[in-house]
């Protein structure tokens, strides 16, 4: 089965397919939808739609992982994630793709064991758990293709295959 | 001209059509799209996004007018709200349409000629400046016609025109 990771990010946008083979994750296509920051937000949200509604038309996946948000960490940005997250779930539902969410906390659990794991220790463990020749960069790729292994388990476990 | 005034929001997105004659101004369709909060996050953005972009098809404006949203207000919401602002946004991208954003303050000033005007004043004058057999309910209709109201103002303006 197919997952596709998404780290939600208006001029950065991190994708990554990730394939569970038994007990092997295998890394597919990963990289970064990127936008100006001079171009209107309405073409920049519309150039990460379209670029992800061409992945998931591409690769097929199963189904898209994206973390869950919460409001009171950085403020600052609250809009404009929420706003490039908001195309991205679209993206999805026009695509019948199953959307599943996990906490940060989630996330890193499953990728690392240890929910407080930091960043570097992320980008250690997915670079080591898809045997990538080179930490993915920028960080939005290693967090895009850390959530596409947190959606394989979830993929994995007994209750998303009976819910198919 | 055809001004669209949008108010976003998950459960309730207002939005009302704003035509200027000369110096007078008539509403055409205004309402709102609802969405249910137990339906899927993705699936109530697709009906906005659907919803939004029928409406857009249907009536041709000349631009969609939205309320810039900021960052310190309603903090619990902002991820929500700004999710439906990215559908939104796309839309208008998508049918090519012309945006145009005010700050709520810039809104209020536009309707009332006062930029703290309260709730009540605002839907008061809507009512007033659109002659219309009673206020619009709910508030989200009367705020979209404010923020339609705006844009007609801008759009009658000379930089508008000459930038058409």
């Amino acid at each position: 089965m197919l997952a596709l990771g998404i780290d939600p990010g208006t001029a950065i946008c991190g994708y990554g397919f990730v394939e569970s083979r038994g007990s092997r994750l295998v890394a597919h296509e990963y990289g970064a939808i990127t936008t100006s920051p001079k171009a209107p937000m309405q073409e920049r949200l519309m150039k990460i739609y379209d670029g992800l509604d061409g992945l998931i038309k591409k690769y097929q996946p199963d189904a898209m992982g994206v973390e869950q948000l919460f409001f009171n960490r950085n403020v600052d940005t609250a809009i404009p994630v929420g706003q490039a997250r908001g195309v991205i779930l679209l993206a999805a539902a026009k695509n019948n793709l199953r959307l599943l969410e996990r906490t940060p906390l989630q996330v890193k659990q499953s990728v690392t064991g240890y929910g407080k794991a930091t960043k570097e220790q992320v980008i250690y463990m997915v670079t080591k758990l898809l045997n990538l020749p080179k930490p993915p960069k920028p960080d939005d790729v290693a967090d895009a293709l850390a959530v596409a292994i947190c959606t394989s388990h979830m993929m994995n476990s007994f209750t998303f295959r009976n819910n198919l």
